[in-house]
């Protein structure tokens, strides 16, 4: 029996992403958008260029992305928002939607609020301590630096040390939201504690604290993972009776794990390439990669591979081969069994090792100015 | 039929206060210990003197104030916390335990913490703006000024200014508590916003506050009206697991309304006395207050009157007449129909008179100092 025969259920919320994740499903379930062929000339126009995240539909699906790209062209203010749950160190799948946001930056010359929920991480982690997780906070701070992004229009926001930025409308949100609505949005219950049933307050914040900071509004966009969502729904149901705009989304796919199935998770480690990971640690996890190779070089060589399913072929898609023709080649070579899975994970991990030491090298400069990133 | 057999059911929590109080069956039902006479002697050695608030059992109630005197007295660090929900002008009801803590604050030397939760009242009420709770967070501090407390030792924390110095505690304080707690110990309800519903843990962070600055375990004691007891309830079953020692209390009883019956509200104007009133205002409502005395002077004559349910007396009895001996004369006199309510009246309009004349001179020059109360 394959693996793609055991259909697990499929669940995308903010704490939990897992079974077969069917993204156009999802559109359907979120009730989004899809991004079409028109709004990806239009992101293009002004960005000069398609981001391999757009032109590979790893941001699928949005809502009121054209709103936001008609007041980017009406010269109204715009302005960039997300965030990062700093638990842990960072991963391939945490960066992907970072490196766009800098294409979103650069393209926009946009304002990038970024939160670290480092409030609640300690909140739904029993074993994590606060000192912990603005440890996290701060080491993963480094990589968001080390992606690019420009100091003067990025503003790092920690939840628990910079609150005093947040508060006051975190509690204007707070006035708003009933707990009957978090426990529909979210799946709450009644045992959860009172921290994390406050925090959707907190992460709306930053949708509305450049147009105070500026005394004007501002349309934001918030470019992130799909599982976010639920935030964004509360946030855009109250945020015109605060007199701000609603935020506009694009979504993202989730970056695959390197084991069967699933997205990249940091609780398996196995499973994630880490930006602290020693690049040889590295290579060996996706020489250790499940892929949709066949059993024997033999058979391989018959029959062919899949890369529908392979995880090295989807860090090629995702991340590693820019080169539309090289990718489709390899695609051709593998489905024609004219490469086989050893090869290929190895030219994977070359480049995978090649990243790592530039972005490590970045990560470590980025100690010096970290400073200039924190929301003052 | 008079007043008194009315009996309505008594009600007594953070948010309302009906009914006529029995503070016997309070004390029952809270689970809470009198103050002994024993106790009483202790303090009295500390200050020197009764307070007015002790010897006329106003302070009638507490939870552990025997251990709180015995650190004292084994030379511990002690502390003292309390605070005001500024969703308006303060009345001499509010004022009642402010004495009373300047009194502590003297007698044992300690640092007060005072907290303004503008949060809480702008979360509760609908018509509240943050402007308005903060503006009255500002004019409640200089009554608290007024009252004559150390500016070297008292540090009034406006929740909304200074969230940064409670916020990491309150999260702490946040992962211990469940919403089935706070609807069950304060009886919120699903359709309550979920900034309400998080506050708890900012009204009991200042009970640890002066630890985590001092670095070593501050015994707190809290003296606050009653009807604040489920806020210490939670925190007490908490304080052990964040390493603190549980808050110790002092609970008032409430000093009546100039009308019919129960609390001084600010809610219902006429009845009572605020300290900005204009002291010929004051003075007027109680010339128009609730006494117990006959409906004409001849049988007030023949028959004498009834200080028990008098507003009048209660006044003398909380605040204006410190002198026992008068105060008892004042009793035989009312009984005896000796004196008439208007002359009794008219007495206690001009104490009134001069306390507010007075007080307002100090709440004016509390404008000067009031930044060195503010914690920093």
């Amino acid at each position: 029996m394959s693996g793609r025969d055991l259909k697990e259920e499929m669940v995308v919320t903010p704490w939990r992403v897992s079974g077969e994740v069917d993204y156009g499903k999802l559109i359907e379930q979120f009730g989004t958008q899809p991004i079409t062929e028109e709004l990806l000339k239009r992101l293009k126009k002004h960005a000069g260029y398609l981001h391999i995240q757009l032109k590979r539909q790893i941001f699928f699906s949005h809502r009121d992305l054209d709103w936001w790209l008609d007041m980017y062209e009406a010269e109204k203010p715009v302005g960039l928002y997300t965030g990062r749950g700093p638990s842990g160190p960072v991963h391939l799948g945490h960066l992907l939607p970072w490196f766009f946001t800098k294409y979103l930056q650069d393209a926009f010359n946009a304002h990038l609020y970024f939160q670290m929920t480092d409030d609640e991480k300690f909140l739904i982690h029993d074993n994590l301590t606060l000192e912990d997780t603005t440890g996290y906070m701060y080491e993963n701070t480094l990589d968001l630096i080390a992606c690019g992004l420009d100091a003067e229009k990025t503003h790092v926001i920690s939840d628990v040390n910079h609150i005093s930025h947040l508060y006051r409308l975190s509690l204007q949100v707070g006035k708003l939201v009933t707990y009957s609505t978090i426990k529909a949005i979210f799946g709450l219950s009644d045992s959860d504690n009172i921290g994390i049933i406050f925090f959707p307050a907190i992460q709306a914040t930053p949708c509305f604290i450049q147009s105070v900071r500026e005394k004007r509004n501002v349309a934001v966009l918030i470019p992130a993972a799909i599982d976010q969502d639920p935030y964004w729904r509360m946030t855009r149901d109250i945020a015109e009776k605060l007199g701000f705009y609603k935020p506009a989304q694009m979504h993202a796919k989730f970056l695959p794990g390197l084991g069967r199935r699933g997205k990249m998770s940091a609780s398996m480690p196995e499973t994630a390439i880490f930006t602290v990971d020693p690049p040889e640690v590295a290579a060996k996890k996706i020489m250790t990669a499940y892929t949709g190779g066949r059993p024997t070089v033999r058979e391989q060589k018959e029959h062919g591979g899949d890369p529908s399913i392979c995880t090295v072929y989807a860090y090629c898609y995702y991340l590693f081969e820019e080169d539309d023709k090289k990718l489709t080649e390899l695609e051709r070579e593998c489905r024609a069994g004219t490469i086989i899975c050893g090869d290929c994970k190895a030219r994977l991990a070359e480049k995978v090792k090649r990243f790592l030491i530039e972005f490590q090298e970045k990560r470590e400069k980025a100690r010096d100015i970290v400073d200039q990133f924190f929301i003052k």
